[in-house]
C-alpha cells in the first residue's frame, strides 16, 4: 500500500512528515507514504503556483504505483486547479482512492463528478498536530489499508452519500464541477462562519437546480462560529431544518463530520 | 412622483428617515417619500420577520400609487423572501422601478429573471449618512425623478448590463433566480472580503454554466479588503483578468460602482 501526498490548497510543515510515518511505521507497518516536496513549498497563498500544485498532483495521480492520494491540507487553493488538471487524469488516476477535505472537496467533487477514482471525505495529514494521539489521522490510514468500516460516519446505511464543507458546496453549485447528487445524501459541515453567511450559503444550496435530486441532508459539526452582529436567533439545526423544509427534502438528523478530532469519513457514493 | 421605502435585510434608524426628507424638501420637491414603519423594525438579524419584511415589499409594490420602491439598506436578508413574495407580485409591480444594491441584489435579480419592473443597482437610503452632503442619494433621486443621466455609471455605451456584489451573484449561482445575462456586460463589486474569498467566489462566476454568454466583465470598487492570511500576491484587477481569461470573456476595465459614497447607477438592461 503506497500512499501520495501533495497539497493541492496550502503547505504543511515538515513536521507532518515526521509525525505521520512516525504513527505510520508503529501502527500501520505495510504502509508506505511518500510526501510530495510540492507540499512544503509556499508561494503567496499557496503551497506552489497552480502549476506547480496541478503538476505534483498529475504526477502522483498519473502514476500507477501508487494506490491512493492524500490530501495534505486544505485552506484554499485547489479549485484553482481543476481545469487544467483534470483534463489530464490518465489511467492509472481511474484506480486510486483520494482522501480529505474541507477545500480539497473541490477536488473531490471533480472526480466524482468525471467518475475518476473513489473519493473520500476524511481527516488529512495536517491533522497529525491535532491533541488526539493521532487518532483522526489514523482513522484516514485504517480506511485506506484495511477497509477498516469502523471509521465510517455512522450513518452510511447503505445509501449513496457524500460530505462537503459548505463553502465549498456552495462555490461548486452552477458549475460543472458539482457531481449528479440525484438520491444522495448529503452532509454538510463548516468552520469559522458566522451565522448569516452560514445561512446565506445554504439558500445556494437549498435553491440549486442541480441538487434537486438528492435524498436528503445531514448536518455534521459547525465548528468556531464567528460572533453574528447582531446575534442570530436559533441555532445551526433551526437554520437547515428551514432549508431543508424550502428545498422540499427530508432533514435527516446530525452526522459525525466536520473540522474536529472526531471527523469521520465519508466514501463518495455506495460505501 | 412617490417613492415607498422598504427594508428586505436589516433595518435603518429613524433618523435616516428626517435626513432623507430634509434634503428631497430643498432639492426634489416633487417628490413624496413614504418610509414603511417596517424600516425601523428588528428581529434578530433581521429588520422584522421573513414574513414581515415580506408583507411590506408587497404592500408597497403591489400598490399603483408607487412609482419605485426604494430600498432602505442592505445587510443580509433578502435572499430570504424570493421564494414567497416574487410569485406574489401582480400588475402594479410591474410598472415600477426597484432601486438599491448590496444584498438587495437579490431582488434585483429575482424581478429581472421574471421580466418585472426595471431594477436598478444604486445608492439606498442608510447613504444618507455618508459624509458625502447627501450626494449619493441624491443621485438616486435625480435617476428616478428626472431619469438624469449623468448619474448613471459612465460606461453604459447602449449595452445591456448589470451590477451586482460579488458576494451575492455567487450566491445566485446555480438557482433560478439568477436571470439570463446572455450579452449583458456584468459589473462587480465587494466589500469586506479577504482576497482568497473574492478569488473563490470569483472561480464559480468563471465556471458558472449560468453566465456563458456574457458579453463581458467590468471592475468595479473593491473595498475595505480584509487582511489575508499569508499575503495575497497580486491586485484585485490581476484577479478578475485571471477569471476572465478562463472563462473566456473579455475583461472590460474598471467600473464606477461599489459600496462607496461614488457609487454610480446602473439600470438593469439597457440604460
Amino acid at each position: 500500500m503506497k500512499i501520495g501526498i501533495c497539497a493541492p490548497a496550502r503547505p504543511i510543515d515538515r513536521i507532518v512528515e515526521a509525525k505521520l510515518s512516525a504513527l505510520a511505521a508503529l501502527s500501520f507497518p505495510d504502509v508506505e507514504l511518500v510526501f510530495h516536496p510540492q507540499c512544503y513549498e509556499s508561494d503567496g497563498h499557496f503551497a506552489g503556483s497552480d502549476e506547480r500544485r496541478g503538476a505534483a498532483f498529475l504526477e502522483f495521480a498519473n502514476d500507477a504505483a501508487f494506490d491512493a492520494i492524500w490530501f495534505a491540507r486544505g485552506g484554499y487553493g485547489s479549485n484553482r486547479l481543476l481545469h487544467s488538471v483534470i483534463p489530464q487524469l490518465g489511467p492509472a488516476a481511474r484506480h486510486k482512492t483520494y482522501l480529505g477535505y474541507s477545500d480539497n472537496g473541490f477536488l473531490l467533487a471533480a472526480l466524482y463528478a468525471r467518475r475518476i477514482g473513489r473519493p473520500v471525505h476524511g481527516p488529512m495529514p495536517s491533522e497529525v498536530n491535532r491533541a488526539d494521539a493521532g487518532a483522526c489521522v489514523s482513522r484516514s490510514l485504517a480506511w485506506l489499508t484495511r477497509g477498516e468500516r469502523s471509521v465510517l460516519e455512522p450513518g452510511l446505511a447503505g445509501r449513496p452519500a457524500v460530505a462537503f464543507n459548505i463553502a465549498i458546496l456552495d462555490a461548486l453549485v452552477g458549475t460543472p464541477w458539482l457531481p449528479d447528487l440525484t438520491d444522495h445524501v448529503l452532509m454538510l459541515e463548516e468552520v469559522s462562519e458566522p451565522m448569516y453567511r452560514i445561512d446565506r450559503m445554504l439558500f445556494t444550496i437549498a435553491h440549486a437546480t442541480q441538487l434537486k435530486g438528492i435524498a436528503g441532508v445531514k448536518l455534521g459539526m459547525i465548528k468556531d462560529v464567528i460572533e453574528n452582529d447582531p446575534p442570530w436567533k436559533g441555532t445551526a439545526e433551526d437554520m437547515i431544518i428551514r432549508w431543508c423544509g424550502e428545498m422540499g427534502v427530508p432533514y435527516l438528523g446530525r452526522a459525525v463530520i466536520g473540522h474536529d478530532a472526531n471527523n469521520r469519513l465519508v466514501p463518495f457514493g455506495i460505501a
